[in-house]
């Protein structure tokens, strides 16, 4: 016996997710069935949404319904800093912040030989050229992460960008706050000390 | 500063998926937007295939997009056996065993006096009227689970169909094939003891 077919093709849909194996998809299907019909409804339609409204920022490379993005068009925001993510969701958790009102910048990767991924494949030659046409940027703040590919687009960007006299930073690295330093593995804690602050 | 619309929308679907939370909603909702297009409207596809075409057997109660279902139809399945579990989801699992070549019935829950679940909440009428119209019934397997509930239901459908003459049977309660005596619960034990069998 096999399922319906309505049911193994969205088990096949929710194993197309990551972290979704056979197990789960089927537990999901199995839950759609049972939800009200309209929420349901809602889901398919969101999803074709996601996927017919939503396009790259042509400024910024960040995910947005209008172009340019809310932020690229937000002239309340310092235009003097950039910093540049690695991916489209980490202008979120930086916005979030609430402590930076300046504009970003997404790579959509970072520069990886290994996978084959190069210069030409990221959002690089947008950001060179916003900074050439835009000369009131002073500050490009790089904050790809600390993964050995995250630390080599940062020195990658800062070579690139320095020459034109704009000032590249890097965020900093050590303990997270609130964590405890028997926890920390060894490339962290050698971070932290590095990166001391006198009291 | 938000999401886009359709990244907010999307993000509020997944969440009502069970065991997804904001933080996983958000990574589906952004692997969503990088999915290849045609996947993301097949599985749309699915999910609205999946509420509008799929509904319960007449006979059954397993779900199905045809009325009667493919296992009510099979003329070549064991007419004399009929084996009742918990969920849909179990029918599958049971008849993917290739062991049992029976008919099915579903109950859509078990018998929960806390949860306000009673006899009409679950598909049991349908069952009795089952076995009275058709006189090849010759046992009844109940598969509820070995929670006191699956058990609680397990012995009143015994105390409904036996007067029927129909025997009445329920799955084996023991340890797991390729388990650890060490770190099976006391319940399990005590059935595995109980239920012994020569050797």
């Amino acid at each position: 016996m096999q399922y319906p077919d309505s049911i193994s093709k969205l088990i096949d849909s929710y194993m197309k997710l990551p972290g979704i194996g056979e197990k789960t998809a089927t537990r999901l299907a199995f839950f759609t069935i049972d939800m009200d019909k309209s929420d349901v409804m809602t889901f398919a339609k969101s999803l074709t949404d996601a996927k017919t409204k939503l396009h790259y920022c042509s400024i910024c490379g960040n995910i947005t319904e209008d172009d340019p993005c809310v932020i690229c068009t937000d002239t309340s925001r310092d235009q003097s800093k950039v910093l540049v993510v690695e991916q489209a969701k980490d202008v979120m958790s930086m916005d979030r912040m609430d402590d930076y009102h300046g504009l970003f910048h997404v790579l959509h990767g970072v520069l990886s030989p290994m996978e084959g991924v190069g210069p030409d494949d990221l959002n690089i030659a947008s950001l060179l050229r916003r900074l050439q046409d835009n000369d009131k940027v002073q500050e490009v703040i790089v904050a790809t992460n600390a993964t050995p590919e995250g630390e080599a687009t940062a020195t990658y960007l800062a070579r690139l960008i320095k020459p034109a006299g704009i000032k590249v930073t890097r965020l900093a690295h050590g303990l997270s706050v609130g964590s405890d330093i028997e926890y920390a593995d060894q490339m962290t804690l050698m971070k932290a000390v590095e990166g001391r602050t006198e009291l």
